[in-house]
C-alpha cells in the first residue's frame, strides 16, 4: 500500500513537469494564411503524391483556411490547361474516394510559367506573392532535382523570399531525399540551402516516416508495459528490418543506376527505421528532442572496418527472373541504366549498436527490387527462455516475435508459443495478430497528407534533421570506399528471389534466419 | 559473443538435466489393458459426459487395446436396450461428428445390475471382471454422490478389487467434486477412500482442468519470453478472473442449495485456475511437481480475517429476471430450492497472495449464475507505465491486457496502445487477437477425454491432489463462520445481470474496474 502511494505521488510531481514542459512547447497550429510554392510542378513527384495529398487535404479540411498554390513549371501552359492535368493526375494516383470532388481545390492552383534557374523566374514569383496575398506564411516545396537547390536558394534570398527574422510570417522549404550522395555532397546540399534558410525552417521529408506503423513505433514503444520492459539485450535477441519491393526501376533508371539502393534505402529508410527502434526515450515528443535520440543511435552505430563491410554486407543486382508469373528483365537491360553497371539493387547487411540497450543486438536490414514480393516489416525477436519445462516435446519452443507490418497491410502481430490442443504437451508456434485497417479503416491519411501538415504546423517530429543526415552519411561512407575496391560479379540473383544466396548464408552464420522470406 | 556462448553452453547443461530427469519421468503410455468399472452409470453424468467421451475416444484410438466398460446400474435393463440408451445419449449430447460411429463403442460397453451400496454387488462384479479378462488394470469412475464413496472403496478392499501394490496391474478411482463441502468433511471423504486407495491412484475430477485454455496457462506463462519476464507484482497491477453462467440451477437445485457458489466453483475451479496463474514454475511437468507448487499458492493466500469476510467479499443470489431476452425465475423459486434460502448464486471476492512474486497485487474472483452472458476469462492487467511522453495526448494511455478466454470461445487477446491514424499523436487501446478455434479448428477434445485418457496413462498433471483441496478448504472454511453469523439480505440481483451492485463496489473501493462486464 505504502509503494502505491508512492508511486502514486511519483506520478503526479511527473504529471506536473509535464505540464510545465508543454507550456513551452514548439508545437503550433497550423498558420491560417499559406502559399505553397511548388517549384517542379509538372513532375513526377507533383502528380502522383502532392497535389493528390494537398487536394485529400482540401477536402477533410486539413489545409490553412487561407490557401494558395503557385505551381512553377517551365511549359507553356494556361492555368486552365494546368489545372486540367492536375484533376486528371489527382483522378489517376488518389485512391477512389479520395480523387473526386477536385474543383474546389484546383480553384486554389495558380499555374506560373518560369525557368527557375533563371534570375527572372524570381522577379516573376515575387510579383505573383504579392498579388495573392500581401502577408502570408510561405512554404516553398522543392520537387525538383537536388542539382537546383543551390540556385533557388541563393535566388529567393536575393528577392527577399527566404528566411526573414525580421518577417513576422514563417518560410519553410521541404526537400525530398536523396540529401546528397555521400558526406562530402550532402554537406555541400546543405550548405546550399543554409543560404537561405536555417535548420529550423528546413522540413527534410523521408516519406517512410509518414507511413502509419512507422510514426506508431514510438507509441508501442513507450506507452506499453509490455514492450517497453522488454526492449532491450536482456531481452532481444536480434531485429530484422525488411523494405522489398517487387517493382524495378521503372522510368528512374537514369536516377537510380547513379544512386543504388545502399544510397536510396538503406541511408535514408532503413537507418530512420532503425533509429525509431533503437533511440532512448525523448524528453519530450518536439522534433528537437526526437532528433536529439536518433543521433544519439546513429552516433553509437558501430563503425564498419574493411572486413566487417566483406563479411557482413551483401550486394545484389537483378537479372532476368520472373516476378508473380510475369518476366521481367535483368537490370542492365532496364531503360537509362548502364549496360555494365555494377550498381546494386539489393543490399543485406547486419550492424550493431554500441550502447548499452543494444550492445550485443545484431540488427539484420536488407532491401531490394524485383524481390519476390512487396513488403515492410520490423521484426523483433526476443531471446529464447531456457529450454527447462517444455524441452524434450513436440514442435518446441520458438521464440517470440513482434512484427510491426508497414506496408502493404499495416498492421501487428506477436508470435507466441501454445499448447497443441490435445492429450499431449506438444506446443506450436502461433500468431496473435492486429490489422490496422481492420481496426481503424483504409482511409488513414496518406504519408505525404500527414507530412505536409506537419510542414505547416511547424511540427519536424517526422521529418530529417541535418544532423541525422550528417551521422548516417558518416556510417554509410565507408562502404562505398571498400565496394569501390572490388568489383562485383553482377547480376547476382533473379528477379523474382529474395536476393543472393549469400544475403541467407551471412546470417545463417551468426546462427539465424531471416524469419520472414 | 563471449557472453552468447556462455549462454549457449548454460543451454547444453540444462538441455542434458532435463534428459536425465526424463529417464525417472512418471509419465507412461496408456496401459492396454484395462476395464472401467462405472458407478452411476444410469445418471446424468455418465450419460452427458463420460459415454460420448469414450465414444470419441474410441473412435479416435485414444483408448487402450483391450478397453472394456463394466456400467452399474440399479435398473432392470438388458445389456441391449443399456447400450441403446447409451446410444442415444451419446446422440444427444455429442457434437454432430463425434456422435456418429457408436457401434464399435457400444460392443465394450457391457451392463451389470447391481444395487452398489449391497455387498452382494461385489460379488458379481468380482465374476463379472473375472469373465471379462484375467489380468486387467482397474478403473473405478465414481459418477455418484459422495455419501457412496465410502461404502464402494470399503467394499472393493474387502472383496479384493481396491488397490493391491503385490498385483502388476493397477487400480484407480476417479471421482467428482464436490470434494467434502468444508475442511472436516473432504477429510472424512479422504479417509474414506483411502481405504483402498493410496492417494497416487485417486484421480479428483475438476473439469475445468481439462480445458485448452487451461492448460495452456502454463505453456503460455513458461515457454513465453514476453509474459514470463513481466509475470510478477512489479509489472502487474492485478488479475480478474470471472466464470459467468446464464444458466440458473437447472434440475441440480437440491445438490445446488445445500452448497452455493463458493463451494460450487470457488473453492474448486477459481482457486484452481488462482494456482495455476500464480505458481512458481515447478521442477518438472509431472503432476507431483506441478501439485506441489499449487500448494504453495494455497499455503500463500493471505489468510481472511472476519473483516476481510465483511469488506472484500460479496455474495449474491439472483430473483426473477431477463436473461437473453427471456424472463425467468428467482433462485428462491427453483425446483428443490428452500422458498426461504440463503445459498448465495453469486460469489465476487479479492484475495491477495502473500509471497515474493505477488506480494500487493490483488486477484479478484466473481463467479456466478443467471449472469447476463455465459463466460469464463482470465484477464492480467499490467501496471500502467509513468505518464511521461503520451500524457496530455487524446485518448490516453491504459494499462495492458492479456485477456486468456477460456470459453465459450477460447482464445487469447493483448490490449494496448497504439496511435489513432491521422495528422496527431492520439491514442487510442486497441486488441491483438488470437482465436483458439481459427488456428485450430473446432475440434479439439473435450475436457473429459483429456482427464479419462490421463487417468489410464497415470498423469496426475490435470487433476486436484488431496492436499490442494484440504489448503482451498483451510482457506474458504473461515467465510462460512463469517456468513453464518449474518443473515443475507437476499435476493440482491436481477437475473440476467453481472451481480449485485456490491460486487462493483468492492472493486472501485481499490480504484479499478472489473474490465469485463
Amino acid at each position: 500500500m505504502a509503494i502505491q502511494k508512492i508511486a502514486e505521488k511519483e506520478k503526479e510531481i511527473v504529471i506536473e513537469k509535464k505540464i510545465e514542459r508543454s507550456k513551452k512547447d514548439e508545437y503550433a497550429a497550423p498558420a491560417d494564411r499559406v502559399i505553397m510554392i511548388l517549384f517542379g510542378a509538372t513532375g513526377d513527384l507533383a502528380n502522383r503524391k502532392i497535389f493528390p495529398a494537398l487536394n485529400s487535404m482540401n477536402r477533410q479540411g486539413t489545409i490553412p483556411k487561407k490557401f494558395r498554390v503557385i505551381a512553377i513549371g517551365r511549359r507553356d501552359y494556361t492555368n486552365d490547361i494546368f489545372r486540367e492535368k492536375v484533376k486528371n493526375s489527382i483522378e489517376y494516383f488518389s485512391t477512389v474516394k479520395s480523387g473526386k470532388n477536385t474543383d474546389s481545390f484546383l480553384k486554389i492552383v495558380d499555374y506560373l510559367k518560369a525557368d527557375f534557374t533563371k534570375e527572372e523566374a524570381y522577379a516573376k514569383l515575387k510579383r505573383k506573392i504579392e498579388e495573392e496575398e500581401n502577408e502570408s506564411n510561405l512554404l516553398y516545396y522543392l520537387a525538383t532535382s537536388p542539382d537546383n537547390f543551390g540556385v533557388i536558394a541563393k535566388m529567393l534570398k536575393k528577392y527577399g523570399l527566404a528566411h526573414d527574422k525580421k518577417n513576422k510570417f514563417w518560410r519553410r522549404v521541404i526537400i525530398e531525399k536523396p540529401f546528397g550522395s555521400d558526406i562530402a555532397s550532402a554537406k555541400r546540399l546543405n550548405k546550399m540551402l543554409k543560404h537561405g534558410f536555417p535548420e529550423s525552417r528546413i522540413f527534410r521529408i523521408d516519406h517512410y516516416l509518414g507511413k502509419e506503423l512507422v510514426q506508431n513505433i514510438l507509441v508501442l514503444r513507450f506507452t506499453n508495459i509490455i514492450f517497453e520492459q522488454l526492449w532491450n539485450q536482456k531481452y532481444i535477441d536480434n531485429v530484422q528490418i525488411t523494405v522489398a519491393e517487387d517493382a524495378g526501376v521503372g522510368r528512374r533508371g537514369g536516377y537510380y543506376d547513379s544512386a543504388g539502393a545502399l544510397r536510396d534505402m538503406v541511408q535514408s529508410h532503413l537507418l530512420q527505421l532503425v533509429s525509431l527502434i533503437a533511440m532512448e526515450p525523448p524528453v519530450s515528443l518536439s522534433g528537437r528532442d526526437i532528433s536529439s535520440e536518433k543521433v544519439k543511435v546513429f552516433r553509437s552505430l558501430t563503425p564498419l572496418t574493411s572486413k566487417d563491410v566483406e563479411t557482413n554486407i551483401v550486394r545484389g543486382q537483378y537479372s532476368a527472373g520472373v516476378v508473380k508469373g510475369r518476366s521481367v528483365k535483368g537490370y542492365r537491360e532496364e531503360e537509362g541504366v548502364r549496360r555494365d553497371s555494377d550498381t546494386e539493387t539489393f543490399v543485406a547487411m547486419k550492424l550493431t549498436i554500441n550502447n548499452m540497450r543494444w550492445a550485443g543486438v545484431p540488427f539484420y536490414l536488407r532491401t531490394g527490387k524485383r524481390m519476390k514480393d512487396r513488403f515492410a516489416n520490423i521484426i523483433i525477436q526476443f531471446k529464447e527462455l531456457p529450454c527447462v519445462l517444455f524441452c524434450d516435446v513436440e514442435g518446441g519452443m520458438r521464440p517470440n516475435m513482434l512484427t510491426i507490418r508497414i506496408q502493404p497491410e499495416e498492421g501487428m502481430e506477436t508470435t507466441f508459443n501454445l499448447k497443441t490442443p490435445g492429450s499431449g504437451m506438444d506446443i506450436q508456434s502461433v500468431r496473435m495478430n492486429f490489422s490496422h485497417e481492420a481496426e481503424f479503416g483504409p482511409n488513414t491519411p496518406e504519408a505525404y497528407e500527414k507530412l505536409i501538415y506537419n510542414t505547416i504546423s511547424g511540427d519536424t517530429t517526422l521529418f530529417t534533421s541535418w544532423k541525422e543526415v550528417e551521422q548516417s552519411w558518416i556510417f554509410i561512407d565507408p562502404i562505398f570506399k571498400v565496394w569501390r575496391k572490388r568489383k562485383p560479379r553482377f547480376p547476382n540473383y533473379a528477379a523474382g528471389t529474395m536476393g543472393p544466396r549469400e544475403a541467407d548464408m551471412f546470417i545463417r552464420a551468426d546462427g539465424r534466419e531471416w524469419n520472414f522470406n
